[in-house]
């Protein structure tokens, strides 16, 4: 604190309250036209600049950024995106930003929570995670102006040349990664444990069906050059995605000849790895997961990790770009898709060594 | 959206922009005032009651309340504090109520953080977590009169003549009751894997250490009928919460004779059970851990659960008697006491029938 002029001090030195000298600042119009010109004399003569009470004097920002919370329902895979959350809360709390978590059920709902926030909040922009295809979140944000970077790709033909930035995470290669890696080992007959496609997916999971099409993709191409596309068929499970509907999707793909199984989340892989452990202690088939979240690590399974604390500073470096770069900076779009990293740990099964069906 | 009067119809009406009536709402100042009393006259005609914005008109709150995030060393014990979250934030927007969080360094900065937030975003309170005796913070709030609950007692000799409201969960109760169930399973030599205390404890986990005594005396309370003092000293460790402490702790637990531990998280006795199963595969001794993460269910653990929503639920209930609630009604601080809940699992070692050391 120092001898650097604070409210206190100011609200001292003039005999007013701490809240004048704040209404003086943030709200003028509470304050008596005589009364506000003392406190701003008083400002510019003290040289004081709290941190961001000067800043939006300037620009007239709330230096907050909103952010929706999914619901949470096993605790397994949404600690991906509490890790995003703790990640980008502490890169944008770095430069002078907060943000403003809201639970809401639907797309329309968040649009709702937008422009309320927008509002009354005056918030300066959203990260948006999960997007889908012709999100109308998306749609919504660009229509007005309002300041966002999301979470996910635009999952359009060319999402190169989209008109809003986004970082994401490629998770196709690292379904590929993991498939090859498998391949590698002696295993031919790999299974994909994902999520429902088309309509059944809404009953299966709160949100896209893209990102578990773009997982099945990568194990998809690495495999397909060993099998014929009948075997890929067999391979393949769309599951709800919870550990029970893992545990009984991985012994569907067991009774069609699969050695090893690469699934779209650490849920569906838990499930899968307990059942076909209690069932075949002594062949049972290699499971890898996704997200690498704590529960992986708890019982020794392989999973695709990825980067979120990368996701969140480059957001972060967007965001900046966008809300505090010089006017005369390019503002292009950005479009930033990491890879994920195969994490390999030698508790879901073996990995190596094909027991032979 | 219905025939509701919204920003943008009334915008149309009159033949301004969105803006001219967002500002007339929230920042007067900047509307000229002929302007200005010709939008006021048509939201008092049209019955325009936007939730938040007439509502701020009437209260001048922000419906914002703010919340600091802890860091997430290891993803596991967090996720408690990320399951809190998520109640908070969907039980507060039920109320129309968002959350600000902000990731900061120690309780310093979390002050600095308050003092920034009530100027510049203007919250109208804040959610306390992970209190400890003379917690610097809720004095720093209760002096300048701003609203807040903590999740967490005031740790003080009598925690019930505290001046400001709390919500907790009794984690004395909970290692009491599990310490208990063990002994009706057999055994008496029970060890407890805590965090150190005095000193060490702040390189053993970035919070108070009360936490940590209070689950101790559970376990203490409900063994000292059965056990001698220098028994008990034998059997109780503390060491930073982390798995691979856990591991080492529970090597020296078992070598002072424990047939069964409790332990103070679930990071310490992920580490202390897998440890126990690889050396003493066939008679490893019993693990609890505490908060039931989604770790412990993973592993088939037994763990004793925080009743996390219904902390947030009681949490929001007294936000709102303290916010919303009547001028005139009682708001004699509250103090709710809650007790968790002991989940039974059959995968952390032989929870009857202990092994002869």
């Amino acid at each position: 604190m120092g001898s650097r002029p604070t409210l206190a001090s100011l609200a001292g030195q003039l005999g007013v309250s701490r809240q004048t000298i704040s209404n003086a600042i943030n709200a003028p119009e509470r304050v008596s036209p005589p009364t506000l010109e003392r406190v701003r004399e008083l400002i510019a003569a003290s040289g004081y600049r709290p941190n961001n009470a000067a800043r939006q004097l300037r620009t007239r920002r709330s230096r907050n950024l909103g952010y929706r919370l999914f619901p949470s329902p096993d605790g397994i895979n949404t600690a991906i995106m509490d890790r995003f959350l703790h990640a980008l809360t502490e890169r944008l709390y770095e430069h002078g930003y907060r943000v403003t978590v809201f639970a809401v059920a639907n797309d329309d709902a968040e649009i709702e929570a937008y422009e309320e926030l927008l509002e009354t909040a005056e918030l300066d922009g959203f990260i948006v995670a999960d997007t889908r295809q012709d999100d109308p979140r998306t749609s919504w944000l660009m229509d007005r102006g309002v300041p966002f970077v999301t979470f996910g790709r635009p999952w359009a033909a060319d999402n190169d040349s989209c008109p809003h930035s986004w970082v994401d995470v490629d998770g196709r290669v690292g379904t590929a990664e993991a498939t090859h890696y498998l391949l590698t080992q002696g295993h031919r007959r790999i299974g994909f444990l994902g999520w429902p496609e088309g309509k059944d997916l809404a009953r299966a999971r709160p949100t896209g069906y893209e990102l578990g099409r773009d997982r099945k993709e990568g194990w998809k191409a690495a495999l397909s050059p060993h099998l014929e596309p009948a075997e890929l068929e067999l391979l393949s499970v769309g599951v709800p995605d919870r550990i029970r509907e893992g545990a009984a999707g991985a012994l569907t793909l067991h009774r069609n000849g699969a050695t090893a199984i690469v699934c779209a989340s650490d849920s569906l892989a838990l499930g899968a790895s307990e059942q076909l452990r209690a069932t075949f202690p002594d062949k049972s088939p290699a499971v890898i997961g996704f997200d690498d979240t704590p529960v992986a690590a708890a019982v020794g399974m392989s999973s695709i990790s990825q980067p979120v604390e990368e996701v969140a500073e480059k957001v972060v470096e967007i965001m900046r770009t966008i809300l505090d770069g010089p006017a005369n900076q390019t503002k292009a779009p950005q479009h930033i898709l990491l890879p994920p990293r195969l994490v390999l740990r030698d508790g879901g099964g073996p990995l190596a060594n094909p027991p032979t069906p």
